[in-house]
C-alpha cells in the first residue's frame, strides 16, 4: 500500500471517492510532476533543443497541474468537489498534450518516453477517478 | 501598468485573449496566493483557532489553485485553452468559497477581512476573463 | 529502479552527485511532501485541532519546501551547487522540526505518525546527499 | 502600503524581523516569479530559442525559488529563522544568475530586459533582509 493510500485511510474525513482510486491518482501525479520537471530540463541540454521547445512548455506547464491536484487530492477536508473536478479535467488535458508531444520524440530521447509513460499512467488514474459514480452529475454537466 | 501586463505584450506570441484583463487576473491571483498564505498562517496563532480550521483549509488551497491559474495565465506559448478555461473555474470557486469563509470571521481578525477582498478581487477579475468572447463556447458546454 | 533514478540516467547532462543517492532524496521529498499535505488536513479535522496548530503550519511549510527540493535536485542542465546545497539544508530543518512534532502526536494520530516516518526518511535522504564528497567544501563553509 | 504588508501588520505573532522590509521582500518574490515563468515561456517561442536554453531553465528554477521563498516570509508562526535563511540565500543567488543570464538577451528580447530587473529588485529585497541584525549571526556562519 503506498503511503498515500495509508495517509488517506488515517485521515478522520469519511469520503464518497474510492480511497484506492484517489491514492492511485495522488501517486501518478506525483511521478508525473517529477518526471516533467526532469524532462523539460533535459530538453534544455539537447542537441536539438529548438525541436524541444514545445515539449519544454508542455512538460513545464504539466508538472504545475499535476502538482496542485495532487495536492487536492490529497486533502478532504473543506474541500470542494467542483475544484477537484475541474483540476482532474486540466491534469487530464495537460498529462494528454505532454504526453502526445514525448512521443513523437520517445525515440531519440530516453527522458521523453520515460515521461510519456508517466503522463499515460496519470492520464489513466485521473480519468478513472472521473468515471466514478461521485463525478457522474459534474462530468454530464461538462459534456465530458 | 503592471509588469504582469508588460510581460504579456513582450510575448512573441499573439492571443484573442485581452492582454488587460489577463494581467489583472495573473496580479489578482498573485495578490490572493500571498494573502491566502498569510491568512492561513495567523489563523493559526489566533486564540479561537479551533473555529477557524475552515478558514485555515479553504485558504491553503485557494492558495494553491491561485498559484497554478497565475502561471497558467502568465504563459502564452503552447497553452491549452480548456485547461486555462478548467484552472479559471477552480479558481473562482475556490476563492469564492475562501471569501466566504473569511467574511464570517472578518469582524474580529483583520487578516480575514484584507484575505476576503484579495478572493473577492481575483473572483471579479477571473471571472471577467471567462466572459471574454472566448470562452464563450467552452463556458456554454460547461453549463457556466 | 524508481522513475527519479531512470529520468536522471536519461538526462544528457552528466553529474558528479551519486544518481541513487540524488533519486532517493527526490523521491523522499515527493514522498514528504504528500503527507504533509495531507497530515495538515487531517489536523484541521480533529476534534484537538487547537492542540495541532503548531503541527498543521509545520507540516504546511515542510510540503512547500520539500516541493522546491524535489525540483531542483531533478534538474541537472543550468543548477547551481550553492542552491541546492541551500535548499537541502532547509529541506532537512523543516522536516526535522515538522517529525519532531507529528511525533508528539503520533501515538493518537495516525496519520501523524505515518508523517514523522515520511519526514525522517527525508531528513536522512537530503542529509546522505549533503554528506556527500560534492558538498563537502559548502557544508565546511556552512559549519554544518 | 502593499497587501503583504498589512497582512503582516495583521498576524497575532509579533516578529524581530522589520515589517516593511519583509514585505518588499515578499512582493519582490511574487513579482520575481511572475515575471520568471512568463519569461521561460516567451524564451521557447523565439526564433533563438537554442541560445536561449539556459536563461529558460535559470528563470524555471527562478520562480520555483520565489514561490517558496514569499510563502515562508509570509508566516509568522511556528516558523524557522534558519529554513528562511537559507530560502533567502537561495533566492538571492538563483535571482543573481537569472538576472545576469537575462541580461545578456536584454537589448533583443524586451521580456528579458523586463526579467532581468525583476530579478535584481528580488535580490536586492532579499539581500536586505539578510543584512537585517535578526540575521547577522546566520549569515556570519554562513561566511555570507
Amino acid at each position: 500500500m503506498s503511503l498515500a493510500r495509508e495517509m488517506l485511510g488515517a485521515s478522520p474525513v469519511a469520503s464518497d471517492l474510492d480511497a484506492d482510486a484517489v491514492a492511485a491518482a495522488i501517486d501518478a501525479c506525483l511521478t508525473s510532476q517529477q518526471s516533467c520537471v526532469s524532462c523539460a530540463n533535459s530538453d534544455l541540454a539537447e542537441h536539438d533543443v529548438a525541436e524541444m521547445a514545445r515539449c519544454i512548455a508542455l512538460c513545464t506547464s504539466c508538472a504545475d497541474v499535476c502538482a496542485v491536484t495532487m495536492r487536492d487530492l490529497s486533502r478532504r477536508f473543506a474541500t470542494n468537489r467542483r475544484v477537484t473536478h475541474h483540476l482532474l479535467r486540466a491534469c487530464v488535458l495537460t498529462c494528454t498534450d505532454c504526453a502526445e508531444e514525448c512521443e513523437r520524440h520517445a525515440a531519440h530521447h530516453p527522458h521523453c518516453a520515460l515521461c510519456e509513460k508517466a503522463c499515460r499512467a496519470c492520464v489513466e488514474a485521473c480519468q478513472a477517478l472521473l468515471d466514478a459514480e461521485a463525478f457522474a452529475q459534474l462530468e454530464k454537466l461538462a459534456g465530458g
